[in-house]
């Protein structure tokens, strides 16, 4: 018992309006007509994807029925690792987050095993907490920090992640649960959640930057993630700027062996070490060790030398991604990641840039901005990503519709 | 009277198919019905834009009919203007091209007014040669050396082409013929000219680069042309490389400025005057000012200096694709334009600065080639755009076709 191409379209109509809908309001969004829209409806009724929900105002005869779609069908995994730290979270078909928790005892060069296997254990908690039944569990999302074969559920890896070479992500959760996992880039995970929040926004070729530790990009081409001949469309982490520095990558010049979270942590204790700002140096002198976060309390605090280095980054990414501005003309382009929190001198730098670098043609409709949603859009995404390719595969009906009302029928 | 979809549909098939179709294939290719298939090939028969060929080979039964495009239902003027040169076609409806002829006589600088009347005199001696009304010509297709807002017909010049600025190049030809106008950058119908040539191909992931005197990139994505969000994608030429060199749009550092055909002149007259090149200097004693040209002649003779000049011109050019690789993760790059014909060293270098620059990630199955067509893709692709816009275009039947063999009908 397979989906209509014709149920999806509509199901996907109904699960993208913020409010409940009609069938007028359906032949009105669709252009079926009532009869193809009254048959399939009634199948999404029958699969318990789509319900019914209050009636609506009478237009003079009896109050229409409203239909929504039925986000508590079944729960999702939703898991947004970062290099440091682990966001899992159960999520509803929408990717409300229903629970989650954070946890930082967590490293990606420990290797994928030791890594799921904390992961698994914090799933499991939240599963229990939530009173969740692991077939009850949909389909699994994740977003990890690195390049991803998506179609096949492979990090590729770079050397930021010993061991995650040629991993199958998907092969360890499939010995867990029995439902699909979808692996993908994190940059890419928070592009989906993004997108989602600003659906009825008419930008259709948006850049996404992601500046953590690494540098990422994710395209939105013609309102479509657009992942590239190899799946690996986005990585400017690597694009050369010409500096001498040595890359994890065996490369020199990278942009983000100059700018990303790990190179100004890097920078801040060498401008702490040889005594360039006072502030940095007392905070090296009692930690030890300087992260992002010290970084940011020197800007907060407006350590001129803090804003300095910061602004400086700015300036670096926005002349790479003024370049990209003038090859790839997009209308928005959405700034992220641990890095972008630091504070605002680095949106500031990176607009100046761009506005020069790039020819006023490209850039004559650009908007630079912060991205909407907070530290949650990769988990959000994560959730978003799994429910989308559950609910509109070809196997949705066997995956999460109650089959026993269906099955025999038509 | 209209083209319905699925008419169009069907047409589109034909038109693209090498050989000759019957009724059985177009069920195959299409999965439409026969019945359907039957309805749709009438209309088009009726109007002409289809026609029947030779009998296929019999199966058994009759031999069936063949049906194939009516190329000679109409001719599309083409125009592929250069900053300093142009080609002037008369093609059919496939942008075959039945006559052309070249000018060196144009200058873009001297503004549209004066080009556009050189260019309209030899379309009026094309077409008086070919014995041709201008009655018979259904559309107008012309290639520009610098940025169009293609949706609008107007050049958005830089200032490579004083007085092109917000210049109505559609409105210039309206007054003189009865039938639609397209202008476009003609980075884009070179590249509209090498995907036509290529329909086979399983690459959808595309950078083409041209370059001549300016340095400008079309991107194919998903299969289609990208234009970007103000129609302005593909502006590679001002991508900052971070030299001190000026460059007409008033920005420093440009990729064209460094390394377009104007540059390298520029560059090999300095290398003469300073005796660097012996043969250059000796050239330019002989001619008073270096041309593309000339650098090419000292390159086949193997002069050092000119080869290590087009060495580092696509260095530079490389690094910066690379950086585009990264980002956009094509299967191909195509160079072309002026410049790549100078000598294979130019894509040796581009070649080896993008396999340098880019992740292994990316370029895993990159390939790097000269475009396969030559001088002409520019003229074929403008025809070309023409082409398609009209036969696709809602107002087909009322433009081309034969009205009243159809009008009233159905």
């Amino acid at each position: 018992m397979e989906m209509s191409p014709i149920a999806t379209a509509i199901l996907k109509v109904i699960r993208r309006s913020r409010k409940p809908l009609s069938k007028a309001d359906l032949v009105k969004m669709t252009s079926f007509s009532l009869a193809t829209v009254n048959e399939h409806t009634e199948f999404l009724l029958r699969s318990e994807l789509v319900v019914e929900t209050e009636r609506g105002p009478s237009t003079g005869g009896r109050k229409p029925i409203l239909l929504t779609f039925n986000a508590e069908l079944g729960f999702i995994v939703a898991i947004d690792l970062e290099s440091t730290h682990v966001r899992v979270g159960i999520v509803d078909l929408n990717s409300r987050i229903l629970t989650s928790e954070s946890s930082k005892d967590i490293d990606v060069s420990l290797g994928p095993s030791a890594v799921l296997e904390k992961i698994k254990a914090i799933v499991y908690k939240l599963m229990e907490q939530l009173g969740v039944t692991s077939h009850q569990i949909k389909g699994i999302g994740m977003g990890v920090p690195g390049p991803v074969r998506y179609s096949a559920g492979i990090t590729t890896s770079l050397a930021i992640m010993p061991g995650w070479e040629n991993y199958e992500v998907n092969q360890f959760w499939s010995r867990h649960f029995d439902c699909p996992c979808f692996v993908d880039n994190n940059v890419h995970t928070m592009a989906l959640a993004e997108q989602a929040v600003n659906a009825d926004s008419e930008h259709a070729n948006i850049i996404y930057v992601k500046i953590g530790n690494g540098i990422g990009a994710s395209i939105i081409c013609n309102g479509r993630l657009y992942r590239g001949s190899t799946e690996y469309a986005g990585g400017i982490g690597h694009i050369n700027i010409g500096h001498d520095k040595l890359c994890y990558c065996g490369n020199r010049g990278c942009l983000e062996a100059d700018a990303g979270g790990r190179a100004i942590a890097a920078r801040a204790e060498h401008l702490a070490q040889s005594g360039q700002s006072e502030f940095l140096r007392r905070l090296l002198e009692e930690k030890n060790k300087l992260t992002l976060a010290d970084v940011r309390k020197a800007v907060v605090e407006s350590d001129p030398v803090a804003v300095e280095l910061m602004r400086e980054c700015g300036n670096v990414i926005g002349d790479v991604l003024a370049g990209l501005v003038n090859f790839f003309n997009p209308s928005l382009v959405y700034i992220g990641g641990a890095v972008s929190g630091v504070g605002d001198v680095l949106l500031a730098s990176i607009r100046q840039s761009i506005y020069q670098h790039s020819l006023p043609l490209a850039t004559r409709s650009l908007a630079i901005q912060h991205l909407s949603l907070g530290e949650s859009a990769g988990l959000i995404g994560a959730g978003m990503l799994a429910a989308e390719e559950i609910i509109y595969g070809h196997d949705v009906i066997k995956r999460i519709a109650s089959v026993q009302n269906i099955a025999g029928e038509r």
